[in-house]
């Protein structure tokens, strides 16, 4: 899972029909061009005929520049009917992390990041509420306290959006947002660079109170999932899940303490994939290459 | 866990509206009568204020005959609205086992039977399907194959409970039965003597093909739940539920084979915890004293 | 697990060899002098001849004054060579917890503290390093930078042992001290109150970096254990593990970051048993009562 | 994880240092013949500069024949000093299953060999003990019992090793075959062909009654490893392990009941991946490509 730290490298990621010869063609790619592979990951969906692959080389004596990177795959690539899209390990992506009142998703994310353990910029944290200003405030990051009511909601979206554009943000983490997002942000912001995590194991418990639904059901594992925002209310493509055994022993408080320890492992593991580009979204679905 | 094996102790299963002396009022009335207690377990639902119990005792030196021990505890309960059963290790529950064309569940179930795992009977297997027969034959077990179709089906399920009656029959095990069970059977038989094995982490994918649930909505975690039955399809109190990690490499085979390993371990613990009589149903839930 | 949370409670701890009654005559004590008790659990090791219990309280209405209760049940129980401990919920215990240069297991039982998961003061943090002053700054927590050499060993266990003293400390917690304690610390303060977080699945990897034996063994899945310390290293009774699944693509660097978060699970929900007086030790073993 | 089930395919394994193109050249080799790539996973270990390859291609329209390939492919590969397997998924091989006692592990084998769980003949059961053989029976097998004792040890040794020459075995799984075996089979039968499952989360708890001493350390986690075997005890290189939560209400009993779970699942899962060739064994390590 680890790079060699230090040395740049580029990530390739291809989604396309099926065909001969497309592992070969890609590796030739880089090969041909001085690149060293340090990882490579293919699926193929075979009732589907669909393949998925991630490549990642380091840059280090690569005789393609890497602005033309792209446009020299593409012209291999240009009847493959493929989706592409390359990324550079010194490009550092920006956050927007989204919250609401409560802190240890966002508390959690900002350790995580000072530790190093996430490769990113975090510019900006949005709020409905003012409880967490003070978390930005310590870490040194913008805080944006936009409250959301039935009148000033599509204003709101559109400085929301704004704000987006403004901080140059390359993905959304909804870090217990509590609020349904905007249509108009789902619809203009890709969905696929907008993570949630949900507090249920998804599809179950869909919705408010997660909590409360599987104590009244009597379940025996609650669950956590880090999924992609689409304009279905938690029907997006999902990234991760996890999640934790309880007894009859436990309240909802119980739950509740519970579920956060799962959403923040939850959320963290759902970001970094991101961040690490190995997560294709395909249909409803993802493939992870982890 | 463990009792001291051989010798043959009472269980006690109390259910009522709190009050304060419940545990003292019980753990009286058989130290009184020269009970050695081996394993107490209480739960108070506090928002509920409802008190559920589990006590068991050896019999060796209890004054009390067999025969009066429910009417002598029944007498210090009485102000207590209590639901309230008595069971001795040395009483054998007599198992049905309905199946239908899928061996994995019931071989594991007789397996883990001959190996004393579970202290029962199973004098009958009863199959809308005949191709388990030979499994029957081999164990010793009565084998009924009872096909089912649009026409015969009310009077199969005469038949069904017939059978229950004949074999005397303490608990029914639907071991991938794949049928809805017919509304009289859960009617007349008690619904808290059926167990079922459900092949997904219920609440989620309810009814048929939920692995092929799982696979189109992208779950990174599939579950198996055992559950008892009731009238409403898959909503029944929840027993035990396990998950296994799934990626995308995984396909609808795939799913189905790594289910099965779930399926029979879940289902083996839910019967098991039954004949133990470590299970406690309380209004749709379940407290498990284990 | 949770208690009505306002109300105050008594939690008795009774270990004593096994004999008719005793569950009845510990019930009746608390009955007898008007007390409702809201959780109560029992572990009879039959091998051994051994008993323990559990059981909390509510004082609201309770006949005996606080003071004397331990006195008026010592006195039921004084033939039974038992050990006995009584805890008040309104008793805030006082923590101290030893760092080295790691933050991720402080911050973690800090951020828990702040929201109230641990009833609970801290007024020390002690470290042989000075990195994490400014985290024990933030939370206005005394903070003592005690360097350990060889030279000055005996004198710093001294003033560790001083500091112990002056804070009225109830439960030092070794949150990543990555020193081995003192001899004259663990003789002195008893050792049932000291918690440490190994950072492997004991007894797997014994001693200095685990996970890079962890990785040259080959193992499939890394664990961390929270135990009570004794003179032996990494020996002591153990209050609860996790672990968690790698793969050959994982290095060190990887199991060093999957492991921090199972090391910060796993040492506080051992903390949170402790402080709810959920674990009695038992030889070398432990009896968790969740 | 899937093939597409019923044509065939090759399967090529490769390890050898590091080098820049090795997965351009082997997956043109395949290309350029006409191969259709349907699973290929690579692992680099950066800090050896080791790199171990799975390639798995469908035979169909494969110009080469299949007598061909491994010195086709050794031509290209000549300079690597590469370690290379090739295997054809209609190549069923051949096992030997060693059992002592013990039925959980044997049975369930042979139930997931019988369902196709795993493509494979099994001519042959070894034992030490007779207890077995009516299972053999039932399933068409032949039983050698082979009883040991300080006087004959070495000369049923050397019929244990003709056995395996007579039936043509390609893989001996030792399914609680609770003997050590025979210095002489691990040096002259290849140790990467001999499978054990042992009852503990190695390297805890090595050699006999791991569960007595795991109940004696009072961890709160039990395990089951499989690995191959080779002249050190419990030594070999990890395929799989899995683990189960204990409590303090499990008995030794509890945990033998328990392991038994774990051990014929995880002794089906290494003997599965073995059987897909996904195991490339590396220094005393795996790399698991599944």
């Amino acid at each position: 899972m680890e790079s060699t730290a230090n040395l740049p490298t580029a990530t390739l990621l291809v989604s396309c029909p099926d065909q001969r010869g497309l592992v070969a063609k890609i590796a030739n790619f880089i090969y041909a061009n001085g690149g060293n592979i340090i990882s490579a990951d293919h699926h193929t969906d075979v009732a589907a005929n669909f393949f998925l692959t991630r490549v990642e080389w380091q840059l280090a004596n690569f005789n393609l520049p890497r602005e033309i990177i792209q446009a020299a795959f593409g012209a291999i690539a240009q009847d493959w009917s493929a989706d592409i899209s390359l990324h550079f390990s010194d490009d550092i992506p920006r956050l927007a992390i989204w919250v609401s009142k409560q802190d240890h998703c966002l508390l959690d994310l900002l350790w995580r990041w000072r530790s190093q353990e996430f490769r990113a910029e975090i510019p900006v944290i949005i709020s409905n509420h003012p409880d967490l200003q003070s978390i930005a405030d310590q870490f040194g990051i913008d805080f944006h306290y936009l409250p959301i009511n039935a009148e000033n909601k599509a204003a709101q979206q559109d400085r929301q959006l704004e704000l987006l554009l403004e901080y140059k943000i390359d993905l959304v983490i909804l870090a217990k947002y509590m609020q349904i997002l905007g249509a108009k942000i789902v619809d203009k912001f890709d969905s696929r660079r907008i993570i949630n995590i949900h507090h249920s194991f998804l599809p179950a418990f869909v919705g408010a109170q997660p909590y409360h639904k599987a104590y009244e059901r009597g379940v025996k594992i609650i669950g956590a999932t880090g999924h992609y925002v689409t304009a279905d209310l938690d029907a997006g493509p999902i990234i991760e899940q996890d999640v934790v055994r309880i007894t009859h022993r436990h309240g909802i408080p119980d739950l509740i303490r519970k579920g956060k320890d799962l959403e923040r492992m939850v959320l963290a593991r759902a970001v970094r994939l991101h961040l690490q580009n190995r997560v294709l979204v395909y249909g409803n679905k993802t493939v992870i290459f982890d």
